[in-house]
């Protein structure tokens, strides 16, 4: 492992952080640069001695590149970049929108001769892998996706843009067989009523069928932890055998382990043939770096 | 899926029954028939309608192969099977020797164009898919198994071949970190003293390690029982962040997984290019049948 495979990081918001981390741990990848909107903004700190450009062409020698942007925006991010060759891996989750996606990259990578793979955080991504596995031996039953306790990015997203709310934080927490709860802390904007605003958060789509509960609270900064989880349970039938429990549980830092998937997949990306993939498309040892039998040996 | 897969069973034991009852719950797979050793007893009353035969040439059209055999027949076997162009399935379990026999398989499938999936039970098998996943996204820190509770199979055939034991179960418990305690229980030959027995079998090589209890019964076959459990922990880092927590966990019937696995695998090694694989070198989706865009729009 003398060349180490260089990654670009496209965006450097909460997970675009945490990639750098990813990267600078794995034996086998060096960061070629961030890619970045703009430049007009002092750089952080953490951005000081790493080439930061404000398009990919400007780096140098990019094997492979994390879409750590906005998930809307992963489709004209991932066509423009295997248009150049390069293979791209993102962590899109609007779920009915995969299918689709992964066709356009499909499309896209065998022209570039290159690699796509999607929707590779830990829900959609790890999990998916592990809810295909559970699925196939126990061919029958019900998976339950139980998530939390932990702060969804999606909510949180769709209560900041309700009117009357100045920050908010939406905490997911599981009440079992795949239903949830939204606890959802905000501070509310000047001369707006509280009951009118938590009864606009109750009535938005992300939040009109599940239980949810509004607190307005002074400082909702003060709340915030990236902690988050899953249980994924399934009880179903192995050929004629009923009773067959299966559960995958996690307790993880959000951006921490969305990244390190991240990086995953794009070890695994450097090795498959041209194409878009999802997580449960990879075998689990294309993950890992280095020799295979090394890993055969320690993990069979 | 018109045509349906055509697979024997070679090895009518525990697994074998099971493995029947998995091919015929799966929509892509039919019966060939099932390989003795020898017809000379009759044949049991669920072997009535299917073809049972000696010699795997004497079935009709075999795609795929599932041997289950002893774990030390099986390289005899799939060498033998693999140079007739028929792909295997096996659950060999003996640690140190599956990179040697992934070598000795792999060598035999490419010179005949087929496929061999090895160490295909659930550990190895779908555990090593799971651990493998685990050190790929958390790649710094701890993984253990924790067996149990659940009758050890490898550990009861160790007993019964101790002189004084006339009939023997071991069952394994998890006490944590990896760690286990044996509870095994027997059936006294006449003449024989119960204390030098059981200091026989604390020494043998598969219990000298751990915790053993050995408890003389008068009626060992009132005390089996298939169920089997595993969990699987993992404590690490993932990037620059410590913490990270997963556990997979199983209650299951044993040989109705194995079997449900083995199918799995075949299901695979149908898909693949010619070679030798261990469970972690197959990507999740090939263990299902049908559409992979059905399966993504289900499990992502």
């Amino acid at each position: 492992m003398n060349q180490k495979y260089r990654v670009a990081v496209v965006g450097y918001g909460n997970i675009g952080r945490y990639a750098l981390d990813a990267i600078k741990a794995s034996p086998d990848f060096e960061l070629a640069g961030v890619v970045r909107r703009s430049l007009t903004e002092k750089q952080p700190s953490a951005l000081q001695d790493i080439p930061v450009v404000t398009s990919i062409d400007a780096l140098d020698k990019v094997d492979v590149a994390l879409l750590c942007t906005p998930t809307r925006a992963v489709e004209e991010y991932a066509l423009d970049i295997l248009s150049r060759g390069i293979a791209t891996v993102d962590t899109f989750d609007i779920h009915s929108g995969i299918v689709p996606l992964r066709r356009s990259l499909h499309a896209a990578a065998i022209a570039h001769k290159t690699v796509a793979v999607l929707s590779a955080g830990w829900d959609p991504g790890s999990d998916s892998m592990v809810r295909t596995l559970m699925e196939a031996i126990v061919p029958r039953g019900i998976t339950y996706t139980n998530f939390g306790p932990g702060m969804s990015m999606g909510h949180t997203v769709a209560v900041k843009a309700i009117g009357g709310v100045e920050k908010a934080l939406s905490i997911t927490i599981p009440v079992g067989t795949g239903l949830h709860r939204r606890m959802v802390y905000i501070e509310l904007a000047p001369g707006y009523n509280e009951a009118e605003v938590a009864q606009r958060i109750k009535q938005d789509d992300y939040f009109a069928h599940d239980e949810t509960h509004v607190v307005v609270v002074d400082d909702v900064d003060q709340l915030i932890d990236m902690g988050h989880g899953v249980s994924m349970e399934r009880k179903g039938v192995s050929g004629a055998t009923h009773n067959q429990h299966l559960n995958f549980e996690m307790r993880i830092n959000n951006p921490a382990l969305t990244a390190q998937v991240m990086v995953c997949a794009a070890r695994a990306a450097l090795r498959m043939a041209p194409g878009a993939y999802t997580m449960p498309e990879i075998a689990p040892i294309d993950l890992l770096p280095g020799d295979r039998e090394k890993w055969i040996t320690k993990l069979c």
